[in-house]
């Protein structure tokens, strides 16, 4: 192609500052170094980790900043040492990486790469220690390793996912973090048996996904947990057969959901971000039997505080990245998991704005209203 | 038998009040009721548990009391409907026991029997809610539905598992509670695969056990950490290859573990019931895929505190009771893994006293002195 090895200048969202909407800037993208991929992003969507970081309120800020990690695109060029890839190839980033050497890629139980596993204070790319993104020589941080609020990005060769060119990237983009996250925490963590009692706390997208992963297992009640009480009308499409609004009630939500299931739940997902739902999403689980597992991201000084007797009554607490899925191993197969009409991903996309709207797919998951909003780059 | 359905008078060892030596008493054992059974106890010995409750310090206080749960006898006398148990079976009484028909029984992960799990608060048998010991007429209350210090005591008959007569009970007496609790803790819930680092934090009988269940594993290294330098040479003979004291340490020893071990160990197994150790065994198992196991039981206000991205860092957390054994169906083949010589018990046994001098077993244990005392109750 006529750009390899040449810095590109295309549109990205900055974000300047912490909490302060994203500017539509005009940013140079150099070329990708040793185990590097230039990207062209096609459509990216929102996460609430995007939204953490972006308001810094409990996190290290670091400004100005790419934000973006949930993504679809075509690999416009590569970098030295680079073979598994090339141009033109169908790829989805994924915030945490696959290097395929290290201990945790090696063992079967991990896909925490030593490498390249998700660094949210890293701003910089492995290679050389710099951004690959700057505005009149200023560089601009990187998030996350993928930044996908660019109309291209560069990004680590082990953090990219090769899928199927036939899959529509504007779909499938939501594979890119999200819904893998709740699919597999249920799917590869929690394990529900057929039967079973499933405990959701948090209802947005990766909640839903998690719930999905609970139908897929065959759960016989799943029940959802939110603050939010205008998220259980869509839950229902989810499978999630009863709700559980904490503000319904006086005492803990543990209890109200030991009362519902005769002691406690067989598994709990918590997909919050909260660190009372986390602590709740533990101790509502059966024990002798009880598997809870963490997703949501916790703020820097948040504690997990509970009485260990709730812990030697058996239950075990777990947690997880990216539902445990190694992103270049696994996640091809959970795109044919969508090209097979085993799982479903339209449900789960409530909004779509162009590129230069991107601000709004901000205020839609600040006001909770709807799960995944595409940002479609070329719009 | 002459005695069945008369109340026996026998000597057995009462704690009047908390943290005060015990003191030789006649007391009157009634019969047993239904689906009870009156066990004549031929050797007992001290566990740490025995110790918290009578130390009484961050325990419920329940005074005067007969303690004691690791032992070994016969069946004297059974009552209405007991129909496994005989008189002359030779039974091992455990604190936990299995009715055979609730949810935890019927279940493959759990031994935590709705009827009959450990109640440390209740001092009364369950049938009528009284206690079957009594001194000229005034009750004295049972623990954990065992009571072992004594030379008749009565059981429910979910509590007792019958084993093989050949086996000696002056040794097979440890596996009642300590042995087998350490051993299930590794071989049952922690699971070394082979070549894997265990850490083991405790090393009193519960934790050598636990180091046994990873030598058995073919752990190829085994950590042990103690407070306690005296426990080091003697964790030797249980396969223990490095040891952690804390006190030698400006760190946090789970730090120490995780520059000795690249990261952290595969698995943890806490023994200790000191909170703080709760904390540190879980903090030093490797992300991943690290699997940290508490056994130690806590005080009534501890609080086991770590930052939720510890969990996050796909560690497992898990609690277990009597090492997830299931008293009547699993006992007797771990009192068989002793026949076999799979198994060696007498390296734990470090003292042996009559009945009457039972109060230097408290005095061993307190100074850190052996880890099993047998207590002859016909010397
Ligand atoms: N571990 C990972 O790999 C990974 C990957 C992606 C996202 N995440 C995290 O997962 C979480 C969910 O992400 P999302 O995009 O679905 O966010 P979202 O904002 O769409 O959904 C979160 C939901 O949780 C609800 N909630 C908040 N506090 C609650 C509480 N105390 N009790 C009950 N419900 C509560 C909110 O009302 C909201 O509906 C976030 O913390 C995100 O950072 C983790
Ligand atoms: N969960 C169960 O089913 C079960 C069954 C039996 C015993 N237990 C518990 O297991 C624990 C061990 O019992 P035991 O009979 O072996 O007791 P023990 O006193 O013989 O051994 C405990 C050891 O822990 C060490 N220790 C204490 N605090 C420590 C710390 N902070 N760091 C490192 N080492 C520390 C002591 O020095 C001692 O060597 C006790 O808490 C007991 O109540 C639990
Ligand atoms: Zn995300
Ligand atoms: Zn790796
Ligand atoms: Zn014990
Ligand atoms: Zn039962």
């Amino acid at each position: 192609m006529a750009s390899t090895g040449q810095v590109i200048r295309c549109k990205a969202a900055v974000a300047w500052e912490a909490g302060k909407p994203l500017v539509m800037e005009e940013v140079d993208v150099a070329p990708p170094q040793a185990m590097e991929v230039r990207v062209k992003i096609l459509f990216t969507s929102l996460c609430h980790t995007d939204v953490y970081f972006w308001e810094a309120k409990g996190q290290t800020p670091l400004f100005p900043r790419i934000f973006g990690h949930e993504a679809g695109g075509i690999v416009e060029s590569v970098g030295e040492g680079v073979t598994d890839l090339e141009p033109g190839d169908h790829v989805l980033p994924v915030f945490t990486g696959e290097c395929k050497e290290c201990r945790h890629c090696k063992s079967e139980e991990s896909n925490m790469c030593d490498l390249l596993r998700i660094n949210t204070d890293r701003g910089v790319m492995l290679n050389d220690g710099k951004s690959r993104f700057s505005i009149r020589g200023q560089p601009i941080y990187h998030f996350v390793g993928t930044s996908t609020f660019s109309e291209y990005t560069v990004v680590h060769v082990g953090c990219l996912a090769k899928i199927n060119p036939a899959a529509p990237l504007d779909k499938v983009c939501v594979l890119s973090c999200g819904i893998s996250t709740g699919l597999g925490a249920t799917l590869n963590v929690a394990k529900p048996k057929k039967g079973s009692t499933v405990a959701i706390f948090g209802l947005g997208a990766v909640g839903l996904a998690a719930a999905e992963g609970a139908r897929i297992s065959g759960a016989s009640r799943i029940i959802g947990v939110d603050l939010n009480a205008n998220r259980f009308d869509e839950a229902k499409k989810f499978g999630v057969t009863e709700f559980v609004n904490p503000k319904d009630h006086d005492k803990p939500v543990h209890e109200v959901i030991a009362e519902m299931t005769n002691g406690g739940v067989d598994r709990s997902v918590e997909c919050t971000g909260s660190v009372s739902a986390m602590i709740s999403a533990f101790e509502c689980v059966h024990d002798g039997w009880g598997v809870a597992v963490l997703v949501g991201v916790p703020n820097k000084d948040d504690a997990f505080k509970t009485h260990p007797m709730n812990i030697l009554n058996e239950k075990t607490l777990k947690g997880t990245f990216f539902g445990n899925y190694k992103p270049r191993s696994d996640l091809p197969s959970v795109v044919e998991k969508y090209m097979n009409k085993e799982l479903e991903l339209e449900k789960f996309i409530t909004h779509e704005v162009p590129f230069a709207e991107i601000n709004k797919a901000f205020e839609f998951m600040l006001s909770g209203a709807g799960l995944r909003c595409i940002i479609k780059m070329d719009a």
